[in-house]
Parts: C-alpha cells; sequence; structure tokens
C-alpha cells in the first residue's frame, strides 16, 4: 500500500486533535484512498514537546525544519499560527511542490494571494477549510459548489469570542466587561482578546472569504473594522424591543468595480436564522446569484471540530497526489486586486442612539437635521422623562440611508446643546 | 484541449438550468479542468423536445439509450426523476465506467445501495448532491467535510412544500387547504401533492441522508413518515405560545445496533436556527461526534440552485475522469444493512391537545392516566370555557416520555365518556 507523509507543524489542541482523528479513522481511510497516511514528523515547541503523544517519540522534534525539509514529504500541515515562520515554512514547501493545510487566516489574509500564487504556478496544492469558521465546510462550499455561481453578498458571524460575548450582554443584561471575563473563565476569550474583541480577526476571515467569494484581493488593513467594546446593554434592550439582535458581522459584497468589505456589530432581524446563532457558534450567509441564499453554522473553533476540517483537507491533498493530479484545490481561485468601497458609500439602514438633555424640542430638531440629509426614520422612542437631569435615550432606526449622510446629520445635532455625548451608531442588516 | 463529454436524461427546469450554467462558466471551467465540457447529447419527451435551447438541435433526441449509449460519453446526467427508466439508464452507464449525476431522490431511495456497490466495483462515480436540499451543499458535506467524524443525529427540514404550507399557517392563520391552494398557485406545490404533504418526499430524502450519515442501508417503506395535513390553526397558536414552532421534520439518529429514522410535524423552539427556516428553504441540521452542531440551510429546489449542485457534481466527475480516478466519489460510502428502531421506543418530549368535555375531573384524569404511564407534565393550559357545549381544547407538553408509554395513555384517556375525538400528539425536538 502507498503511503502519504504528512508533516505537522504545531501540535497543539487543533494539531492534537489532527493526530488523533487520523489514528481512529486510519481503517477507514486506507479504504477511501487506497494508501495509508503516515504523520512522518512533528514540530512542537520544545517546552510542550514532551506532550504529544499518539506518535513515536523519534517523529517529534522542536526544529520546524526538519518538518518542512523531511524527505519525501507528501503534505505539510501548519496549525502553529502566526506569521512567522509559518509564511517561509509554507512558500518553501509549495515551492518544492509539497501540497500544504493550514489553519492560519492570519497567514492568509496577509499572505494568502502570493501563497496561491506560488502554489498555482509550481502545481501544488493549498488547502485552508479551518482558517475560516472551524468546522464549518464554509471553504469547500464556495471553492467547489458555487463553481457555477457568482456569490452576490455574504455577513458571517466568525468570531466565537464576540458572539458568546453578545449572547451573555443580550441574555443576562451583562456589561461588555462582564461577559468578556467570563467568556475568559472558559476559555473562550484569550488574556489579551484585542484581536477578537476589537474585529481584527473577523477582518482576517473577511479577506480569505473575499478572495473565495469574490475573486478579490486586498489589504485587510483597510478593510473598515469596528468591534464590540462600547456597546452597552441599553442598546440590546433597544434592539430586542425593536424585534432584532446584535451580531458582529463580517459583511462582504460585490459592488461591480469596488469591494464593499466591513467588519463591526450589527442589527439583525430575530427571526432570522443568522440572529439564532448563539453563543460561540459561528455560521457565514451568503446570497447566491443563482442559488440564493445559503447559511452554513457550527463550531467556529475548539480542538476536534477545527481538526475535522483540517483532516477533511489532508484526504483532499492526498487524493490529489496518489492520483498524480495536485493544484486542482487552487485552479479555480483567481484573484484581482478590488479596490474598497468607502465606508461613506454604504447604504444601510441604521440604529441610531441619542443621549440627550430631555427638552422641549429636542425630536423635532432630531428629525429635522436628519430630514435635512434625506434620512427618514421608521420608528422612534424616547425612553421615559429624567427627572433627575439625567440624559434621556432617544432610539431611532431609519430607512435606507447612505453613511455619508448619517455622518453629517450626526455631526450637525450633536453640535447642538441638548446633545450629552456621542451618538451611538448601529448598522442594521439584512443578511 | 481535452473534451469531458456529458449526456443530459431530461431536460425541463433543472436540466435547462445545467445547461445555461455550463455554457455560462464555460471559460471558468476550462481554465479550471484544462479541458472543455461538452454536451454531447440531452434527451427529453417528444413534446418537449422543440424548447431546449442554447445547443445544437442535432444534440437532442427523445430516444435516451441514444444519450446512454453515446460513443465516448464521459458523464451521464440524469435529471429527468422516476425510477424507470432512470434506473436502467444509470445501471447501464455505471456498469460501462462512466460517470453518472443524478438529483433523482426517488431513484436513490429505492436502489441507492444497488448503484453504489454497481459504482464502487466497476470503479465508476456516482454523485448526487441535488437529490437531497437542492442547492444546500448537503451531501457533499457528508461524503468529504465529515470523513473523520461520525453523525449522532440529524434533522432536516427537507421539504419546501411542507415548510411553505407550515409558515403560511403559522403567519397567517391559514388552514392547511388554504395554505396548500396557495402554495399550489404559486408553483411550490403539485397539483397531486401526495408525495410532498403526506411527507414521502422527505422519508426519501432521509434515507439517502442516513447512507451517507450513518452508512445505513433501510428500505424507505419501513420509515415511520406522518404529513402536515392534520394540522390545525390551532396547533401553531398554542405551539407559538409555549414557546415553539412546527416544522416537518425528517430526523435520524445513530443508537448503535438500530437506526432511528422518522419523518413527520414536531415542535422546535422558537429561538433556534432551524425554527427561523422559514417559506420553501430547506435545512439539515446534524450533530457530529468530533465536529458538534452544524447547519446548512438554503433553497432546496428550484431550477437554478438544483442545477449549480448538479454542475458542481459535473465538475468533481469531470475532474475524476481527466485525472484517470474514477471512483473515488463513493469510495467512502460504505452501507450495511441496520434494522430500524421501532416508533415505540423512541424517547422523546410531546405536545398533546386533547378535545375534551367542559366538565369536573377531566384534568385531574388526563394527568392521572399520563402518570400512570410515567409520563411526567412540563406545562397545560386549558382554552377558556365552552358555554355552547362545544368542546374545549386542553393543551399540554410534557417531560421526556418512551412512544409506546403515551400511546397507551392516550388509549385509556379516549377511552374516557368526556374525550371528544382523537389527541393531536406532536413530538417536541430538539435539533
Amino acid at each position: 500500500m502507498r503511503t502519504v507523509r504528512v508533516g505537522l507543524l504545531g501540535c497543539g489542541v487543533v494539531g492534537g486533535g489532527v493526530v488523533q482523528l487520523l489514528e481512529q479513522h486510519r481503517a477507514d481511510f486506507e479504504a477511501r484512498l487506497g494508501a495509508t497516511i503516515e504523520i512522518a514528523k512533528i514540530a512542537e515547541r520544545s517546552e510542550d514537546k514532551d506532550r504529544v503523544t499518539g506518535v513515536p517519540r523519534e517523529v517529534v522534534t522542536t526544529d520546524v525544519h526538519e518538518v518542512v525539509n523531511f524527505d519525501g514529504l507528501d503534505v505539510l500541515v501548519e496549525v502553529m499560527g502566526g506569521v512567522h515562520p509559518a509564511y517561509e515554512c509554507i512558500k518553501g514547501a509549495l515551492g518544492r511542490g509539497v501540497s500544504v493545510v493550514t489553519a492560519n487566516k492570519m497567514l492568509l489574509a496577509e499572505r494568502g494571494p502570493e501563497l496561491l500564487a506560488i502554489a498555482r504556478e509550481r502545481g501544488s496544492d493549498l488547502a485552508f477549510e479551518a482558517a475560516v469558521g472551524g468546522g464549518i465546510p464554509v471553504i469547500r462550499v464556495f471553492r467547489d459548489s458555487l463553481a457555477s455561481d457568482s456569490v452576490e453578498k455574504l455577513a458571517g458571524i466568525v468570531n466565537g469570542t464576540c458572539n458568546f460575548v453578545l449572547t451573555r450582554m443580550r441574555d443576562d443584561g451583562a456589561s461588555f466587561a462582564e461577559a468578556l471575563a467570563d467568556a475568559q473563565a472558559r476559555g473562550y476569550a484569550e488574556a489579551d482578546p484585542t484581536l477578537d474583541v476589537d474585529g481584527h480577526d473577523a477582518a482576517h476571515k473577511l479577506v480569505v472569504l473575499a478572495m473565495l467569494a469574490f475573486g478579490a484581493e486586498v489589504d485587510h488593513a483597510h478593510v473598515p473594522t469596528d468591534g464590540i467594546r462600547a456597546l452597552e446593554p441599553v442598546d440590546h434592550t433597544f434592539a430586542a424591543r425593536f424585534g432584532y439582535a446584535i451580531k458582529h458581522l463580517a459583511i462582504g459584497r460585490d459592488r461591480g468595480t469596488e469591494i464593499e468589505l466591513r467588519v463591526h456589530p450589527a442589527l439583525v432581524r430575530r427571526e432570522t436564522p443568522l440572529a439564532n446563532v448563539s453563543g460561540v457558534l459561528n455560521a457565514v450567509a451568503l446570497e447566491g446569484k443563482a442559488l440564493g441564499p445559503l447559511l452554513l453554522s457550527g463550531r467556529g473553533a475548539g480542538a476536534l471540530p477545527t481538526a475535522v476540517s483540517v483532516v477533511a483537507d489532508i484526504l483532499d491533498a492526498a487524493k490529489g497526489r496518489l492520483a498524480g493530479h495536485q493544484g486542482s484545490l487552487v485552479r479555480g481561485i483567481r484573484l484581482a486586486k478590488r479596490p474598497l468601497a468607502s465606508m461613506d458609500s454604504v447604504t444601510t439602514r441604521y440604529y441610531l442612539r441619542f443621549p440627550v438633555r430631555d427638552e422641549p424640542g429636542v425630536l423635532s430638531t432630531l428629525t429635522g437635521k436628519l430630514g435635512e440629509r434625506g434620512v427618514s426614520i421608521e420608528q422612534m422612542v424616547q425612553d421615559g422623562r429624567a427627572d433627575d437631569g439625567k440624559p434621556v435615550q432617544v432610539v431611532l432606526t431609519t430607512h435606507e440611508a447612505k453613511e455619508r449622510n448619517i455622518r453629517e446629520a450626526l455631526a450637525a445635532i450633536e453640535a447642538q446643546s441638548f446633545s450629552l455625548g456621542p451618538t451611538r451608531v448601529l448598522r442594521i442588516e439584512q443578511p
């Protein structure tokens, strides 16, 4: 029986899951492939090296080069994360015709187009199902199932930390700080949660999705990105009152020449499936020109869900090598540089919360300033009367409006003497 | 450039969509495959033959054998439906090593195991993404993405007609007959809706899913199947009052030796994504041992969504042929005959609606008879008092109970003099 030699960079939670699943399903995979998948070499940091179980001791090394340069290596699996040295390892492997499987969204967001170009040129495979949505087969769907369709727009809940925090805030009235502390206690958030709660991780994933969905090569640093730190429990209360849930979304839309990408919290109608994706679950909703709406939802992180995706990629790569037709996993991905649409040009509906002094004429000024910029109001509520001089909250939702007009109206409103602070602006999306 | 010759059986709405998508994406597919996909021959009924557009006249025939026996045929695409002559055509093609793509769930439910065995033996490919869930890539996910996982249970909304009718009943208080007439007027239901509203179509699809999810070969005629004809608007009202939506579900569960398959309307908690899959949309939810929960939702029917799935299968089959490794699409599907669990042995929660005469002692008898069989009650409501002698409705939900015990308790209750008709029994599921 032929052997497919796999090298593993990183053997933490995900890598450990990969070793476990490959071992568990050995007989099944042999029947499927007519070949054995062998873990030939594993690189792990020295302090973690002794923890790697399920493989012979001599398979484990602390030197990534021993894995990358392993003689007869078929598939390199990178699950250590970070841009360096993952980039150098993967680039080297692809250049030598080794198939690569990676879960590294940050690397793909930064260097994806370059690595895909190398793979295409060299006829190597590069698969990355686990980079977005953990165990959800979203990459495979974009790459294979939608081969004869064009994606018009997509919206994803792609960061489990954000979704858990927002769910806790909504369900239990917790503050952002309380909900985040809970997420950290449960292992759903890092000690330094910046990458997650400020939206950068979601932006990385959106850029990866945009490659597949729109064939778009964009700089992730230019994607308008907002996190969830500024949200207050009262926003969840008002959102629910209007029939919405607040979700942290990664949104993409093909606007012809330009491509619209943005990451921010948004209001989603409560009776949509996306609004009901709760806790650490992730989801991606898309609209195909031929296919119409499609939603995929599941675990966006975790050792085994992510490992299931990595192993599916390993099987694809192994099949390609055994048939001698490597490169088929990247051949359908064609990228072109696309200009990003400015936030000013975005058209959507809005939720606006104004902390104001309770005095006569406030509502007419508010609605007047919005009306002057062509922004029309759908619903409005004022939260009680404040007898103690504290601000009252005027909350309204608008019909479709241009972000630029909203911004101008808000500047005019916040210059009024009754305005007691910045307006909370949340977009209302129909994913 | 090499040519992949495709023969098409049936060129109605789906077949027409396939012709259209293959033509639209020709350049893209050539870049992907390094080969041209050519529609070599199309069979269509004589009365529809002149309607086939987008191909030279001489390509169209009324004789299926001209397609099946076409010299140098690579891929046979069957989208005409029905068991005969689809079965004979596909069997013949597989036996000669031709790759087959089909959307025919009825055929697969009846003859799937036999056809898969022929494909495996002969090294041919058999792909059927469009057979379940139309444009939703559910087959691919079970077949490829979950290669290293075991599915523990699944629940699907797999019949768009039922889902449309139930959504209309819930949202607009329509009766079953009104909602069905509306579905027929919109083209969402056949003139003879039996296959759909009585659950048989869903049972066919469940049997196909069970092959992939559980490796189970079962007789679809033995799957406990119930439709939606008997539901009344009042059931939607009570379900909503308890926080549920009524959905028509196809349910599968791996119980070790036995496999539990059943098709029936059920109550689903309103805040779950599945409960919010509305109108003609379909969805499949599954629970993987490693993966945890996964939900896929989208259009379950329609020319273009279904054609997108068929074309994705054609591309897979074409890739296999070009690389000379046909058969890889079926190699992972291994079937074994599995006994079906009896309905009596099913354990779940229940919604019970009793039409009763409004007289003293009814509630204590009801709860007593249930309690004697170990069925404990979670919630109970009585719908007003009837002064005019009409039945009142007592509705309750139970904690987990065995179906057998429920049936015994209901027999005892319906024998009472206060009972004014059969109990409406709906299962409450947590998909």
